[in-house]
C-alpha cells in the first residue's frame, strides 16, 4: 500500500479564476462582447427577471469561440505553429477553425463520414482541413492521434481541455459585470465546459449567485452523475439538443460538485416550446441546445419566482427547415 | 374653365420634416431606439458596407409601431377618449392596437373573415376590438364606416394617413443620426408610408444620400406609377410579401417623385435567399417584406458598390412553419 497518489488516478490540475481572467485578457481582441436581451413579455410569462446572454451572437454562432480563441491563443508560438486538431463536427469544430485563422494557424478537424454537410461547410470556409472517419468514437480518435503524430499538431478538447473551460468562463464574467446582482446564473449542460467555466467565475465574483445547469432529459448523465457522486459513462443519449449529446467530462464532474451546481431537467417537448415563445417575442434565432435553459426556467419556477436571473443561450446554429420539421412534429 | 383648383381634385397637405420632428418628440416615451446591426461577412458578399436598421426588434414587432403610436398620440384628448380604428390586420392593426393602449383608449380593428388566425390573435392579445367582415375591400370599407359612424372612433390609415407617414420618417432620423454620412438608404416598400417618411427625412438631414424603395416584382404598382408619372391602380398583387400587398398610396406617389426616390425590384426568389442569408448570418428572424431591401440591394450591385448603404429592416412577424414551407418550395 502506498500514500502517495498513483499516477493514474491523479486528476489533472482543475482550472480556476486566474485562468478566466486571462482567458477574458487574451481573447478580448478576437470575440464580441455580445448583449443582454431582454423582454418584458418573456418575464410576464416566466414570473421573473430574465437576462440573456446572447452568445448566438457571438463569432462562429456560439460560445464555443471562446474557449477555442483562448485555447489557440494560449500556445507558445512553435507549437502554435504546427496547428491544432479536435474531433467536433459541431460548434466546437467551427469555433476552432476560426480561432486558429485569427492566429494564421493550421486547423485539423477530425470529421464523421455522416457529418451533417452544413456543419462540416462550415468549418472548411474557415479554412479548416477536413479529415474524414468511420463515424464511430473509436475512429474519430484514431484518426485523431493519426493527425496529431503527422502534424505536430495540439489537440484542443471540446470540453475537458483547462483552457477551453476557462474561455467559456468569460462570458458569465461579461455577464455579471455588465449586470451584476443576479440570484441565478442558468446554462445549457452537456459535456459541462460552459457551466463549470459559469461556476468558476461565479464562485470568485458573486457568491451569492446559485448556478444551475439545463440538460435534456434525454441526456441527464450530468443529473444522474451528481446524484450518484460518480460519473455516469454509460448513457446513450436521445435528445433534439444536438450540442448537449456530449457525456459529462472528468474535470467538468469535479467543477460541478465542487462549486454545488444544481441541474434542471427538461424534456424536448419543453426546449421546442421555449424555442418558438423565444423567437416570437425576441425575433432571436437559437438553438434547441440554448433554448433548454429557458425551457428549464419555466419547468421549475419554484427556483427563480420573482428573481433576477442570467440566462446564457449558448448558440444559433440551426437549419431552419430542419427546425421548423422539428415545430411540425412537437 | 377655372384656373382655381376644383376642391376634389386638389392634394390634402404632405407631411414635412417639421411633422416627422414632432413625431419623433412624440413618440420618444413609447418606441424603442433600435439597434444598428452590421455582419463582416454579409459586407463581403454586397461589397458594400451595410448597415441594418432592426425594426423587426420595435415593439409590436414592426416599424408600423412608430406611425400608429404618432397617430394615436397627435389626437385631442376628447377625441382619442372615442378610440381609433382600422382595417388592417397585418401589422398596422397590430401596431395601432398596441399604440391605443399606451394612450388607454379604444381601439377597433376590421378583419376580414380568411385573416390569418395567429395575426388575428396578436391584435386580440393588444385589447382591440375585433370587428369581422367579407373578404373584400369594400365590405371592409363598408365595416370601417359602420364602425365610425357608431362609436366615433378616428380612421387610421396604414400609410396615407400623414401622421402616420411622418411618424415612420423617425425610424430614419435615428439611423441618420446614429450613424452619418450614408450614400443610400433603401427600404421595403408597399404602400409608401415607410418610404415617403423616410425620403422627406433624408432630404432635410442628408442632402446627398440616395433614396431607394424596394418592391416586389410581383407587386411593381410603385415601380410602374414613377415610370408612367401616374399612379396604377389596377395591379393585382402576387408575392409572399404580405406586408407589400397595398398599392401606394396618393400622397406617397406624390412624396416619393417630390423627392426623387428610386424604386428596385426583387422577385421573391431572391427575397427567400437574401433572408435565408441573413438569418444564417445574424440569427435574425425577418419577415419576407424585409428582406426584400437586402434582395434588392444584392440584385442591383452597380448602385452600392464600395458604398456605405442604410437598410431599413421593416419587421420580423412571420410564422416560422410558414417560412420554411417557403423556403422549401423555392
Amino acid at each position: 500500500m502506498s500514500i502517495a497518489p498513483h499516477p493514474s488516478t491523479s486528476v489533472p490540475s482543475l482550472p480556476g479564476f486566474d485562468d478566466v481572467l486571462a482567458a477574458a485578457a487574451r481573447i478580448a481582441p478576437h470575440v464580441h462582447h455580445t448583449p443582454v436581451l431582454r423582454s418584458r413579455s418573456l418575464d410576464e410569462l416566466a414570473g421573473c427577471e430574465l437576462h440573456f446572454k446572447a452568445e448566438h451572437l457571438q463569432r462562429a454562432g456560439a460560445f464555443k469561440f471562446r474557449g477555442a480563441c483562448n485555447a489557440v491563443w494560449s500556445l507558445r508560438e512553435d507549437i502554435a505553429a504546427l496547428g491544432v486538431v479536435t474531433h467536433s463536427s459541431g460548434n466546437h469544430g467551427a469555433a476552432l477553425a476560426l480561432a486558429a485563422r485569427t492566429r494564421g494557424i493550421p486547423c485539423h478537424v477530425v470529421v464523421p463520414e455522416n457529418a451533417v454537410a452544413a456543419k462540416v461547410a462550415a468549418i472548411r470556409a474557415y479554412g479548416a482541413t477536413l479529415h474524414y472517419c468511420a463515424p464511430t468514437i473509436a475512429a474519430r480518435e484514431a484518426t485523431c492521434a493519426v493527425v496529431q503524430a503527422d502534424t505536430g499538431a495540439e489537440l484542443v478538447h471540446p470540453y475537458t481541455d483547462s483552457r477551453v473551460i476557462a474561455g467559456q468562463g468569460t462570458a458569465a464574467l461579461e455577464l455579471l459585470g455588465h449586470n451584476g446582482g443576479f440570484d441565478a446564473l442558468i446554462t445549457p449542460l452537456g459535456g459541462g465546459g460552459l457551466l463549470s467555466g459559469t461556476a468558476i467565475t461565479t464562485a470568485a465574483v458573486s457568491r451569492t449567485t446559485r448556478v444551475f445547469g439545463a440538460e435534456p432529459t434525454g441526456a441527464a448523465d450530468a443529473f444522474q452523475s451528481l446524484q450518484r457522486g460518480e460519473r455516469v459513462t454509460e448513457l446513450v443519449p436521445d435528445t433534439i439538443c444536438d450540442g448537449l449529446r456530449g457525456l459529462l467530462g472528468a474535470p467538468n464532474f469535479a467543477l460541478l460538485r465542487q462549486h454545488r451546481v444544481e441541474v434542471l431537467l427538461a424534456d424536448d417537448a419543453a426546449t421546442l416550446g421555449a424555442l418558438r415563445l423565444f423567437w416570437q417575442r425576441t425575433k432571436q434565432l437559437i438553438e434547441p441546445s440554448s433554448a433548454v435553459a429557458l425551457a428549464a426556467v419555466l419547468a421549475h419556477r419554484e427556483h427563480f419566482a420573482g428573481r433576477r436571473v442570467g440566462v446564457i443561450l449558448s448558440g444559433g446554429n440551426i437549419d431552419l427547415e430542419a427546425l421548423a420539421g422539428m415545430l411540425a412534429r412537437a
